[in-house]
């Protein structure tokens, strides 16, 4: 069982506490932390927390605390977990982790040094989708991973903090790219390094300061490809799909828009409201279990099943650290027009690694291209010579 | 927290146990019982249970254990309740209760005059897109239900009881018709009396005694139609598809095929194997956290948190008691080719409905049968005049 | 080229309008007959046919024509066909032939005695993927065809006539069962008798004399099954979903509401208004090319070509007899409530076939009931024991 | 009616004659020419085509000659052209239009010089959904444009030349990029000038000297951005999906893989060959009406009916030069690592566009950011000071 002190009371926080203490589960939420008083005392009312405080700290410190759940705007991640350390707590914290890679490493330096355990929220890599998917894929089903692309887009986040670009510090890039990149990254391998960013990013719609819409592809060391596509801007509710593709195979998964759940109403039937859903009649698609299908239960499980065995989680503070350095980079490449290079003075992966070369043998003249049933029956197969480097066509049968 | 004695150790045991002992749950096996001693053997080491047995009342008396849950055979069903009856001990039975409404009727009534808390396992009622659809349909978004259907077909079942008419009781109208009898009555509503049943069932391909595929009728008290497609014949994996259709909407639901997780591999790249899946290549459809989607995990969540306040769970030995009758009527209806009535000797719903009458006035004189904007533009209105009966269009500019 | 006296300008002449006179077409509409005047020289000057006529038998006997196709009310095509039998025109009559199988009966006996080349106009057995689901089919790739379902509903037609049950003789059933009937037989085997029916139907919602809600089995003389679920209630557009499932396989089609076009609008950017779709606004499931969709490029290709052919096309008016037949038996058991046999006078397929028998011997002494990979991991087999009748299971390695 | 002269006699040459000589159409292929003697014989029995040669000119000069079409691998287009323009026969060109914008160009003007009706071949932009798609965009259903993208990719193409540098221009950059470059544009606005491209290109499987896998942007005048997904090396059949996304909402179009059409066959059941699948067994995916669903169909009609009519059709050789300069700018971002310029000698759309400035008034003080409902059932709007630019979030009961 944990006694969680949750810092933070407004929509993730709540997501993060539907979570917690749905099910059967054994977890607790003891102290909870607002910056405002009102909001404080509705979350403990709403979540049964025995104490509510606007003093971070007090909500940290006080000796029931077993762990700490960071749930507040990105510019006071950095406060929040340096009060961990000071006090030993394990403290895990949403994404991202900080507003740039600077952020990150002090938190991920301080972390180290105090010897806390320390996780990073990133749910989408526990969506059971992905989990699976990860699996797969990890097992050899696609073969070589050559690209892994993932979108999340929506209308908008729903607090004002993320559209104020001190607070937030940046746009669509940082609070849905982070997701994105680090699900690409999962797929193409932790341990490969991302070693440069090339990314587009606009403000088209939005009377924002921060980009609302980008688009950016980050190149591993290996030669794979990762994608990001994100935005402020879609309208149709909230569209999370993730697209891998290997030699051997490819996988789509989609974990919102299409999960196998239809629905029409003309809306004169009830009160019904969908959750994000941009109507409340015509086709409309809810998510059965949504805590369940973004990942949160299998995220908290990992974090405190790891936390109470001694280990560390699948995502800590170095992963979200790797994310901010590849969103910096994103950053940059979107004023420089460039492909910008990843900034790790912290590597732990492999080292070194280079484009992989992966010719299939046809005979021992040739290279395989390609065979193929034609729309007229006919069976070929198109071969490389090795020697002269020509394209050859060779019928069989 | 429950103690659980689990009885029986087979494929829906395990099923069972990798829910009620998943994620951060704080529920615990404390005995299993099996007819055979290596599985029961096995099936402790599995799931870390401290006592086993092949002694089914020993598995149930020992103090330690707060509820059981029968997970046998459909001929051993009785047989354990009447034991958790005789020892007080609380007790949830996987579906369907009985192999007909005569041992349903008398497990329900030894429950109830013993006092103990009864479950009924129906899980596919707590699947999180059910639950949703179903709290959506009891808002009123589809208006009056009409018409309810559920589809469960795959390629038959993993244990050779099932095929054995024996201790089975039936072929798949009862094994997978049970579920999709409760979906189907659940949308129309519980309280809502099961009138009629028309069934045709056919034994098409395997070789077997009982049934492989099986399509019905249910009738209801207030016009309502529930409609169930089973089989133990189709190939392609497991389809579990539900539709409900009310005057004002509809529900599509697909709880495994088509859930948003695509994959194609050429079976090159690693020795994966899809569960349940009938290929290792090509297109497959993986369910990301498949415990979670079939509802196991809502199920018991509700079972123990009714169990720990004192209430009634959703799902009751009296639902079980109602889907056996109505599957009674299905077989019977089977034989002599007719309607057959659905007998309930305790009905506990509502009494003496009618057909409810739901014209609109479109105006004084006349009824509107249907609103229309034309493939070639025009607006018009269908109506039925009140006086003569006739049937008038009139088109609206 | 073919040049075409069109009988009806209403809905459905204006969809075979567009399609005979789409693209390149060759083929020429050169008469149209229609009740009304306004009507027929409306639909003269939208398609530039250049006679128009409210006298049926002026439009027939015109020495241009060459075919004529009757698009007219359920209750004139017997006065059409009998006007073209008469004048030795070649005809091509809309779904359902007759209002019952007497007329289509008198229809197809008529036509046949002039020697008349005639066409049964049932568009969705033309149906792109239906003709390429039935060519899978007939090769064998589902193996032994067991069941074959087709769903057709929406939220009830667009003229007044259906809602007459004089002028339309029957209501969703006849409107509608047509097609799903034709779908499921011709999967099943056009040559394999159709025998019984059983079916339940009733009026839920609309102010009619006709049902509005039907579903019916159709049993064949080798053991198949037909399904047939309609309805002028339902909410959400135009759904048509047609299910075969054989021995080795299924396939799944949709015609309408998901065919791989997918739209949000807010309704905010333009009068955008969907065909067919009950709104304007939200999620919308457009068809690219509907006609082609519809079948009825292919189905006029199939009928035209036939005729230049001297041969009989796919469709004819025996089809039309035989599904009237199959509606007949249909609208006797919603009445009866039991199973109705389908009287056919004139059977020309196959005679005395029985159920075959299908049984895979696993070894000399079992039949193979299942092979199955279970959840944890073991590989076994279930057998019947040819003598004892007993099922058995053996677990391989 | 046209007699065409077919150039090229391999896979899209059958492709073309499967969709000019279909159905009913009036339109008849009356020369062939292939380089290979067997190949224009095969050709011309297969198709009925009364004359083939292996002498180009010969093909086009004949008097009965109405129009040329040109299926020639990508490096023999030019010559094509130019014998055409030289004969002044209208010719049209199947994509790409040239293997470089300088090809185009010279294909251009000489066409233009000699007065000749071109038409280039982009089968895609006459898709059915991506026509019907197109004109709901132009109505206005999803408000300004912000992005359309493009995805095509399969395990790489059919002919020889394809792989062959020097045959082919490039590799599936030119190949299918292509097509989705005219599709963006077409959704963006054939008038808005396209500016740059950013473009990542690798050839991560195959032995050639081209690419095998790209991923490119291109960004208009207006500020819209185009995205192309392209790739030989996609396991799992065609995948051909297109995205545009406007400030009011989106459509998704799926042409191949989805289209509502699915199968599953254990492969036992018969000698079932699916087009370009990977795959005889499993789950396939086929498409009902591959012609018309590719668009072949619908561009031949609008070819043909323009050259009847006087007109230039939607797609000229002026679209297939725009095409081409933007490809040129891929393949140089490619090797610079930057955003390269379109260079567009000869633009004919509208000129010095500027980004459109898109706020959305609140009150006299505010621009509104966004309105929402929040999960826990706040109605709430964000919006931004016009003075201070501050965002601010209020609460609306």
């Amino acid at each position: 069982m944990q006694r969680i002190a949750m810092l933070g009371s407004g929509f993730i926080g709540r997501f993060y506490s539907d979570s917690l203490q749905g099910l059967r589960s054994k977890d607790k939420i003891v102290t909870v932390y607002s910056r405002r008083e009102e909001s404080a005392k509705k979350f403990a009312a709403d979540y049964g927390v025995p104490f509510w405080t606007i003093d971070m700290e007090e909500a940290i410190v006080r000796p029931e605390v077993d762990v700490v759940c960071v749930s507040l705007p990105n510019n006071l991640h950095e406060e929040a977990v340096m009060l961990c350390c000071k006090h030993k707590k394990p403290v895990i914290v949403t994404k991202p982790l900080g507003r740039n890679a600077v952020e990150a490493k002090r938190m991920l330096d301080a972390a180290e040094k105090a010897g806390i355990f320390n996780g990073y929220l990133e749910d989408l890599v526990y969506a059971p989708k992905f989990l699976k998917a990860y699996e797969t894929v990890r097992r050899g089903a696609l073969g070589r991973i050559l690209w892994a692309k993932s979108r999340e887009t929506h209308p908008g986040p729903h607090s004002e903090w993320f559209w104020d670009l001190e607070q937030a510090g940046g746009g669509c890039i940082l609070d849905l790219g982070c997701h994105c990149v680090e699900i690409a990254r999962s797929y193409i391998g932790k341990d490969i390094r991302p070693v440069e960013v090339m990314c587009w990013a606009d403000t088209q719609v939005k009377p924002i300061d921060a980009e609302d819409h980008a688009i950016g592809l980050v190149k591993y060391e290996n030669g794979a490809i990762g994608q990001f596509e994100v935005s402020w801007t879609f309208r149709g509710g909230m569209d999370l799909r993730d697209e891998v593709m290997g030699e051997e195979g490819t996988i789509w998964t989609n974990n919102f828009l299409r999960t196998g759940f239809e629905m029409f109403t003309t809306g004169k039937g009830g009160d019904y409201v969908a959750e994000k859903a941009e109507s409340n009649s015509g086709w409309l698609f809810p998510v059965g279990d949504e805590i369940n299908e973004l990942g949160y239960n299998h995220m908290f499980t990992d974090m405190f099943s790891s936390l109470e065995n001694g280990k560390a989680p699948k995502e800590t503070f170095y992963d979200g650290y790797v994310v901010n350095s590849i969103l910096d980079a994103a950053y940059r490449s979107a004023k420089s027009r460039q492909w910008e290079p990843v900034k790790l003075d912290d590597w732990r992966g492999k080292k070194g690694l280079t484009k992989e070369s992966h010719l299939t043998d046809y005979d021992p003249d040739h290279y395989l291209v390609k065979e193929e049933v034609t729309h007229y029956g006919a069976k070929k197969v198109i071969l490389k010579n090795k020697k002269t480097g020509k394209i050859e066509e060779k019928v069989l049968q």
